[in-house]
């Protein structure tokens, strides 16, 4: 099954929202082995909509269609769709019904815009959005199946997941494509593909391989297909294993893992408890660890040190350190990891100290520089970078680094990698 | 001008990364005049990439292609340029020396694959990355501009903004297309509508609105185009000071403004400082604050009291209270904001509890009751809500509304609108 994804709206067109709609629905469909072989974004004009979807009925199998239909879109998508199916919108009933309610829940009038949501063209199979007014809308015409959805990306996937992937599963026919991807930090790309160059010249041809890189970590996604997938994924695994052994402390995960769900699966393991001194992360490390469910069961708690006083008043940071060596320093890093760890009754802490930029460098501690400890009772890890000048990227790539050098810490009790390498 | 932007790389086609520079290219060139007609994502496949590329070619006056030119991509992507444009590769040596220096900068050998990103095809101009190893490139012909550059985001912007922008901007012919976005909080797309129906039917036919609904604002975009920019902005600010009489308090930011920046306005401009005391939102407030350059000027810090013991250590709340009230209530937030602003001797504090999900929730307290208190040394005002079932979610809307909850005391002095019904 070759699938199309078509996003509808100007305001993907004009750059004012990022499409996250398509990669959440092409993951889905790879997942049962669907092919999505193009993602096309138009302008809601009815011409632009009839004949990309009509060409999108002519070459693909699977066309599915988000955005369009909102309150305010004057039914374009809708009537287009009337056009296409050679059909005319009726209403409902049972969609009228259900926003009805949410309006009486809200204690809210029903709006006039708001109920012609419930008019559907009348050969669709209608399918109910939980999440919202906007119903999606099923056609089913010579073995192509289009589905049409709204944009908002929580009504979309309770539409997918309740309707659409269900059935497309029933559908596969047991083929399927297995992805496996391995999630390494420290190596740039280039390097990891000399180191592993040999493994990967000696992969078997039905195993794909994709270098995946972002500015935090290089994946790497290993990919093959067919109908046994216990034999598919082993046949993956054994790969794995291979490369295990030449980039074993590169390898900090795999899948849907990120460094901080790796760091959280270690306290968990261990029952060990976390606290945070967060000077230039300023509270995106315990903003990641908080976004996990379940986190409360080991992150106690952090202080933000945006100002000295703050360091030296709540961290126990000693006064003249700061004096002689600067706040953006070893001796100062380690007393805000120990100050936190001590403070919050923690078994480890992460603390960060450094000049985020844009401004706030100078010649010996330019834009970037950053120190980073992590402590236990037994020992305390620093070590200094030097990141770009992008705020951003600096706070970002500082947390993700602090996290590596916790995780490191916890497993093998003191740094081994030389994440400089990856940075420099 | 009418523009395409084709995207290559299988990541996005399979889900594993989500296309953002569209959206940064889609913005760029809309302030230049042009538009983006389409926007496709292929894999990076000879045979998709040539057909979609001569499509484009014929199709439109402008191509823009990201992605599909890293050091493991095998070139497929310069080839099939090479085989469009009838030549052959050779090595750029500007370029070579380039990634010769870079590797030299990182005292590392230069290997293979990097040095056979100097290789271009022989009738394009290279458009120097100073950013990466892979050079963007840049075809002319019969009137028709075609450009290729690394997926890399900050390489692919920086490509963008040395070489292309300017080349764009002076070809447009000072036809100019004026986009005005207000950001409002408050009411939900509907009601927004129907408030504003009769000043929507009057704009006059030369202004386009739009809506850009979001889970924490609806965003209306006011557009108009022309050759004179100060006559079509006066046009749209006319419409704007219109729409300011009728939601006020609704209306928070323009254009590039977030919740937070202008906060952080607001705090720079009467010079106060700050204090936050997080629990449910779990260091995201702080997070947001301190990604904007400079908000050490008026963030002093903040506590994020995961565990009930911090709360009453570090923030001096009463245990009594929570004994009583529970850690999720009224009395424990505003004892939270006004503690936190005492100890870090701010103006201002937020405090947030509540119950983010997915589990911890009871019939009294369901997942996603929050309790947030904003606090000055006049006034604590604090309110409760009852948001979805998302973790997420609930964590970045309760950090939104707290942050407008604290605009409106620094600006009425008191909460004046009624955020609830946002999110009832």
């Amino acid at each position: 099954v070759n699938a199309v994804i078509v996003t509808i709206g100007e305001e993907i067109l004009i750059g004012q929202i990022v499409d996250t709609n398509s990669a959440w629905i092409a993951n889905q469909l790879n997942l049962l082995g669907i092919r999505v072989k193009k993602i096309i974004s138009i302008s809601d004009s009815a011409d632009e909509i009839k004949s990309t979807v009509y060409k999108a009925i002519n070459d693909f199998d699977l066309i599915l269609i988000t955005g369009g239909l909102g309150p305010t879109n004057d039914d374009i998508t809708k009537q287009a769709l009337c056009e296409l199916y050679d059909t005319e919108l009726y209403t409902h009933v049972e969609t009228l019904e259900h926003i009805r309610k949410i309006f009486a829940k809200r204690n809210l009038p029903l709006t006039y815009l708001n109920a012609k949501q419930a008019e559907v063209p009348s050969n669709s199979e209608v399918l109910f959005n939980p999440n919202g007014t906007a119903p999606g809308m099923l056609f089913n015409r010579n073995g192509k199946l289009l589905i049409a959805m709204p944009g908002v990306p929580f009504e979309m996937k309770a539409i997918m997941e309740i309707h659409v992937l269900p059935r497309l599963a029933s559908q596969s026919g047991g083929f399927t494509i297995v992805h496996k991807t391995v999630h390494t930090f420290g190596l740039p790309e280039s390097f990891l593909a000399e180191r592993i160059a040999e493994w990967e010249n000696n992969l078997p041809s039905d195993i794909g391989l994709a270098y995946l890189p972002s500015p935090l970590s290089i994946r790497l996604r290993l990919s093959s297909s067919g109908i046994n997938r216990d034999l598919i994924e082993q046949k993956i695994q054994n790969q794995i294993n291979g490369l295990l052994k030449i980039i074993p402390q590169n390898i900090f995960g795999y899948d849907d893992d990120s460094m901080v769900s790796v760091v959280a699966d270690l306290f968990l393991k261990t029952q060990s408890k976390l606290a945070l001194a967060e000077s230039c992360t300023g509270g995106t490390i315990a903003h990641l660890i908080t976004q996990l469910p379940g986190s409360s069961n080991f992150f106690i708690g952090g202080i933000v040190a945006y100002s000295n006083s703050i360091k030296t008043n709540l961290l126990g940071v000693d006064p003249n350190s700061i004096e002689l060596f600067g706040a953006v320093s070893r001796e100062v890093v380690e007393q805000m990891a120990n100050g936190a760890r001590l403070k919050f009754n923690a078994d480890f802490a992460i603390a960060t100290s450094g000049i985020a930029g844009p401004s706030g460098g100078s010649p010996e501690k330019p834009v970037g520089t950053v120190w980073i400890a992590v402590s236990s009772a037994q020992k305390t890890v620093s070590e200094r970078f030097v990141f770009g000048h992008d705020r951003e990227r600096n706070i970002l790539r500082s947390s993700i680094t602090a996290l590596n050098m916790l995780r490191q810490l916890i497993i093998y009790g003191e740094k081994n990698v030389k994440n400089e390498e990856f940075f420099s």
